[in-house]
């Protein structure tokens, strides 16, 4: 993508009311923009991002079996009676009303659907296990919208749930999903002990929900961690004596952190209400048992922006970068411009994904600049210099130093 | 895909609200299901021939520079009282309100959202044109739902929008849009004649603008073609005197259509109210010129169904089918049950999308008529007679002729 195809520009001024790094940065460097409190845009360079970790949560949902669906925002308030969540979701439901209905809710989340759902197509033990999940806007009416993308109104969610005969299999189930979502954080750049499988409240009906938490010093959780066995327990369910559910271990470590996915075994909560029965290998009538599991790719947007940013901008994993490369050439002279056009064909015909700075009325600063901010994880710069020194100044937005290579030698590097 | 990871089923009985044959066939097959009128939740089978749509107009809109965004639901009424379409649009919105925000509806359309958008980052003649695009869930308030995927109250939608420094180039980009939307019809198999290019209203502010109708017998719309010139008048603006606008003839012939796209020159209709300026070369302030060009993903995947349909179900284009072949054994025996479960694994390791009827416990009758229903382009059958044959029984959904060929070709014919 040539500069001078995208619509949007990096902006070197704060906006006035972003209150946390990411929210800054991913708004200065044209990311994202505000349309009100806790709603976004996302902008060409913004959607990349948020389609590569929608992507990466989707090969790891499907490795574990899920089906994938998309279920709508709109439901009738009635689904949310039967469980009695009508009244305990009340306060985040955003409420709407059309030609013949009265009562519709936007979806905050959709426990409520994909149970009769699912249940449609279930009669028989054979029938059992299914996972389905989708990639799907969620309405929240949060009293208080904060921190850019960590906590909105309108959000970017992957749910999956999952019905099983009996809480053996879910149980094991579980455990897969455990495994498949640090996959999923590891491929992130939120791995590598950055994020910890914390156990939350439970509910009246599970001993514990699990929570997975990335450290960060902005996020609005407390977490106090067994550096031994490297799990945590939410604040929310510590008391007084905090121990490691694991080994007892009682010398734990606080910790702010940011919820980025959650896990929960939801046994017959859901499945109960809605009558989801299914019938046994003797012929009896049985309740599914239900497990969910979330994740935000827009959280998780904001999340990688809060741990990897220094003074001068963003620095993305290479796995979620909008592009590999910004290849930029500084100075007027036509022959770098030339080597500069000649190299993005080049790197474009390999697939390498470059992002090319070809404005004409742009200062070498400007650009240096623009480039630390947006963050990708090469720069490449073609100059009367670098030319004499015979080749181009590749450098990695998180290393220091350069290094002057061969035109020819790019494709090899960056592939 | 096997059908035993599948969650969803076929269905012999007819939904008893299935007002059209999409509704019918999409609900039977297990493509789509209804969560309300007009809502639909998308099913596996369903979300693929979503995904296939949408990727085929976006390759198109970025073929002419279209820069893809994510623009949001929620907005607060004030964009729209800027325009004047608070009262205009009131029938249609979907209200709701939240936290700290009384007034905001659920985006029925996107010219209140981008118009701000583009402008924040557009100053000079040498920002223009520019082009932007999203795929999004709209919600409008339909006073009756009708027809399955054809007319919803929540439904997909991409809206490209164009800003421009002045009409000429307006002009020139338009056509390039008509070109690119031709491009989609045909490669979603709505091309060949199927889909006439039809000169309807075009407001106050333009002479036409213009829909792509699919001739169909449940369309809503009336519309009469010039045959020698390959265009159509919407019945909507035809005095009674109908003539051809391009060639003047005035024996036009009347059919029924489904409108599958829309594209508009919007000039300052919305740029005005913005007051969306920007300088030219001679260091003037200028309205910029605005085009807008919808279509419709969901209801082109109704249409595909009502087009493209026999009496035992669905037969999909191959460019949209949600797998290319459909593959089952027949029979108890273990051998031909091995073929097919190879053939299975092979045609998967060549990338080739297959659904493998692995079920045990159906009919041959069943698996036959489930094929059928489901529609994709290949059907290819393992049994026993088969086998003796030398091999397995080759069946294009949308041909009555059979084929026995060694299962070492298949390859070579489904590439």
């Amino acid at each position: 993508m040539k500069f001078s195809q995208l619509f949007t520009k990096t902006s070197k001024t704060a906006v006035s009311d972003a209150d946390s790094i990411n929210a800054k940065l991913l708004t200065q460097a044209g990311f994202i923009t505000k349309q009100m409190a806790g709603v976004y845009v996302f902008l060409p360079l913004g959607l990349r991002v948020l389609n590569k970790i929608e992507n990466t949560i989707r090969e790891e949902m499907n490795k574990i079996g899920g089906n994938e669906v998309l279920m709508p925002t709109l439901t009738l308030e009635e689904n949310y009676e039967i469980t009695g969540r009508d009244k305990t979701l009340t306060d985040v439901f955003y409420r709407t009303s059309g030609a013949g209905e009265s009562k519709i809710v936007l979806n905050p989340t959709h426990e409520e659907i994909v149970t009769p759902l699912v249940q449609k197509f279930v009669f028989s033990y054979q029938d059992l296990p299914k996972s389905v999940y989708q990639f799907q806007t969620k309405f929240r009416n949060e009293a208080r919208a904060k921190s850019g993308l960590l906590r909105g109104r309108e959000f970017r969610m992957k749910d999956m749930y999952s019905f099983h005969a009996d809480e053996k299999d879910l149980d094991a189930y579980y455990e897969e999903v455990t495994k498949a979502y640090f996959r999923v954080y590891d491929r992130l750049g939120l791995g590598n002990g950055r994020t910890i499988l914390t156990y939350a409240s439970g509910g009246a009906f599970s001993k514990y929900s699990h929570e997975y938490q990335t450290l960060s010093s902005i996020g609005e959780d407390t977490i106090y961690i067994c550096e031994k066995c490297q799990v945590a327990v939410n604040k929310e369910i510590a008391d007084e004596q905090n121990v490691c559910p694991k080994c007892g271990n009682k010398d734990l470590k606080e910790e702010k952190a940011i919820e980025v996915g959650n896990i929960f075994k939801l046994m017959d909560k859901f499945t109960g209400p809605f009558k989801f029965l299914y019938q046994n290998e003797k012929g009896e009538q049985q309740v599914a048992q239900m497990g969910c599991y979330g994740i935000g790719p827009s959280r998780i947007m904001g999340t990688i922006v809060e741990v990897y940013n220094d003074e001068k901008g963003i620095i993305w994993p290479e796995s979620v970068a909008p592009y590999k490369v910004h290849l930029m050439s500084l100075g007027k002279e036509e022959e770098s411009k030339k080597e500069a056009e000649k190299i993005y064909q080049e790197l474009s015909q390999k697939n390498i994904e470059v992002l090319f700075d070809d404005r004409g009325n742009s200062s070498a600063g400007e650009k240096l600049a623009d480039a630390d901010l947006i963050g990708l994880p090469y720069r490449v710069v073609v100059s009367k210099k670098t030319m004499e020194k015979g080749g181009v100044e590749v450098k990695k937005r998180n290393e220091e130093n350069v290094e002057i290579i061969k035109a020819k030698d790019l494709i090899k590097i960056l592939s």
